[in-house]
């Protein structure tokens, strides 16, 4: 049996979820007057909105702080319950006067600043939560913050946020149903809404560039297919996907993304024989992605020489071998073995171009991510679009079935699709604390 | 016009560019009444003997230390000036202890080791000589060791050391000519001798295992030809070989040694169009270690899941596709692009037998140096090779000049090859000091 449990993003579901995490995770609500949030980046502007229209009902203030004051200006516009100011998070004295004076933090910084602000937390005594990644540094503080008495939520965003929700939705009910899994694949991917794909690639930056053009390095990829484990190095990630098509969206495709084992225990699910974790793009983009993986563009490790001054076709022509009576784009083809789809969207990037690439300084990633920023970046009226999609296979009485579990959001005029997932369940889950 | 030049090794050389050093390096020469050797291992073996020989000319007795005292007491040998004894190196106490009591001291520790010992050296004034690369760590304590009044000296050994050293003879004698330089080259190889050679890898390890198991890793190599900056990352850089024949020790290949380019300014090399440093092999072998590298097998960053119990074959075929239908063979042969000639040697290792590993836990660069020293190492009477090879081009009076330079060292049943190219330039360097 297969079926099909398509939900969309909604407050009733988050609610739920939510309610059933804070059941896990906080045991008494705590009273909050104050909500600061640091950083005020593209994800916040939903987290925002939803905190200050429930600013009267729930009798708080929220005090929005960036670097960029008009960044703070624009996610709070003049509402009456919110305050913009500058911040330096990264300024201790700063940070930790904000924090003294709040009820609740919430921290959207990139992920390696998390660690200080929840320590500030645990000596001010102010519950945080923070949608990222659990880091290795932050677990170790676990007993801190039991004993200073806070809450810290985290991995509750997108991915990771929405991705476990839905995930321990569908399990707890088969494991409440008596089924055993056998198979749970998880693939999430921030893309370009289908009105606004225009380019070859069909992808735009709709999040952090600088974490796309680093993805899938720092160790293999991890995950375990029919009780057998597989390990995929980062030279070979673009080349070990799945395809996966999802009715009424086309045709997408996963890599393998980062440890998926470490879900075997976080989930709770035992021996299961096929785990499986990846990031989605729309078919073809990772075949012609890992061209750069193959040629070193994506390497963050060293300054390339003499930058100003080079074309494109130059930065091109340094991964290449030395011939110079072949043209570049010949050399590429017969090295990497490129296809002609391929080419086009090199060509369309301009790759080959005899364009400076107006850098004095960077590693080759930050070359190539500014060549992707030129051409990869949202137009005005641009929408992004969220796609997450489960399968999970279980035995009930002898009898093995299947279940698809997929949400796709969309921007909107107000709200990109990475900041209504990103923001909302930590929005709610604010509500909540 | 092309000239060969081909030096063995010998003291007179060595002698004579350690002199050229030694005016560099340091101003004043200490007299010393006691040598402290840190590290006994197998690259020793010719240093201590150099020194013990000397002891009574030079006036001085030779402590030699190690975590393992039998290897200690082997190096030295009864001889009446030389001291065996048990030192733990990584405990600073004991170590102390005995620089304090020391007038010379030689870290033959691994090159991660260096630090702390020549901070101690800092301390308690005392020179000290390693072989290995300095580190921008140690870099930053110049100012340090010059305040402290004390030598340091590194970059002493084979590569580096005898690299440097032949190579800056004949730089300043082309520039020395009023030659401009156009082309350096310059491949280095711890390889097996001739006679010992009796595998289809033509490789055994005569060196850090660890070290050839990682070669490589850690950020893109860099080279110029012709005026170009080329980079080469990882998962290519066992591609791109060249190609070197040396008259009557037959073809090798070189792949690129990380940065070739700081040597531009070490070697005052100016804006020289060509530069580019390698490792050698014997010809064939770069090819199929590349096997490894595109599989993942050389990964270091975590920990094979479930090792014991795990055959050889379960060990390769975790790096391939799932598929039960086809054999690992063949889905390595196909994944890869694998030649037969590959193929033989794979299978000569025994990595599709079903003998269990017998691990308990490694990541994937530990499982494999494990099977490599089952099947690489020297046996008995088994004699190493270093291999050096230099080209230099330069421009003369309108003329392009071509000068090869190389230098094949043969181990003997006293001192392997390595031990004499790394111990006794060191040695010298001490007795110079």
């Amino acid at each position: 049996m297969v079926c099909f449990s398509n939900f969309t993003i909604n407050s009733k579901l988050l609610w739920d979820a939510l309610l059933y995490l804070a059941r896990r995770k906080t045991k008494e609500p705590i009273m909050s007057r104050q909500i600061l949030i640091i950083g005020a980046g593209r994800s916040c502007s939903a987290l925002v909105d939803y905190l200050l229209d429930h600013a009267r009902e729930g009798e708080w203030k929220v005090k929005v702080g960036d670097m960029d004051m008009s960044l703070a200006q624009e996610r709070v516009h003049d509402h009456p319950d919110g305050i913009a100011f500058e911040l330096n998070a990264l300024d201790p004295a700063m940070r930790r006067k904000e924090i003294e004076t709040s009820d609740l933090v919430i921290s959207m910084l990139p992920a390696r600043f998390h660690l200080d602000v929840v320590k500030d937390c645990i000596e001010l005594k102010k519950s945080i939560i923070a949608p990222s990644y659990i880091s290795k540094e932050l677990q170790e503080l676990n007993e801190d913050i039991k004993a200073a008495g806070i809450g810290l939520l985290m991995e509750c965003g997108l991915d990771p946020g929405i991705d476990h929700m839905s995930a321990m939705e569908v399990i707890d009910r088969i494991k409440g149903e008596g089924g055993k899994l056998i198979r749970f694949e998880s693939f999430t991917g921030g893309l370009i809404a289908p009105e606004s794909d225009n380019n070859p690639w069909n992808y735009k930056f709709t999040w952090n560039p600088r974490n796309v053009v680093l993805a899938g390095q720092g160790g293999s990829a991890r995950f375990i297919r029919e009780g057998r484990y597989k390990y995929v190095p980062y030279s070979k990630l673009f080349t070990r996907v799945k395809s996966i098509k999802i009715e009424g969206y086309g045709e997408f495709e996963g890599y393998p993304n980062r440890d998926s084992l470490k879900y075997k225990k976080v989930y709770d699910l035992g021996d299961i024989p096929t785990l499986y974790r990846g990031t989605l793009r729309r078919a073809g983009y990772s075949e012609a992605w890992n061209t750069f993986v193959q040629l070193g563009m994506t390497d963050d490790t060293f300054e390339v020489d003499n930058l100003e001054g080079l074309t494109w076709r130059d930065f091109t022509n340094s991964f290449l071998s030395y011939a110079t009576d072949i043209p570049v784009e010949e050399k590429l083809r017969s090295y990497l073995n490129v296809t002609d789809e391929i080419m086009d969207k090199l060509v369309w990037l301009g790759m080959f171009s005899n364009e400076k690439i107006g850098l004095k300084k960077g590693t080759p990633a930050k070359v190539l991510q500014h060549l992707l920023e030129q051409k990869w970046s949202l137009e005005a009226g641009d929408k992004d679009m969220i796609v997450m999609w489960h399968r999970f296979n279980y035995e009930l009485n002898g009898k093995e079935n299947e279940i698809h579990s997929s949400m796709i959001v969309l921007g909107d005029s107000y709200h990109t699709a990475m900041s209504k997932t990103v923001g909302l369940p930590v929005a709610i889950s604010a509500r909540l604390m």
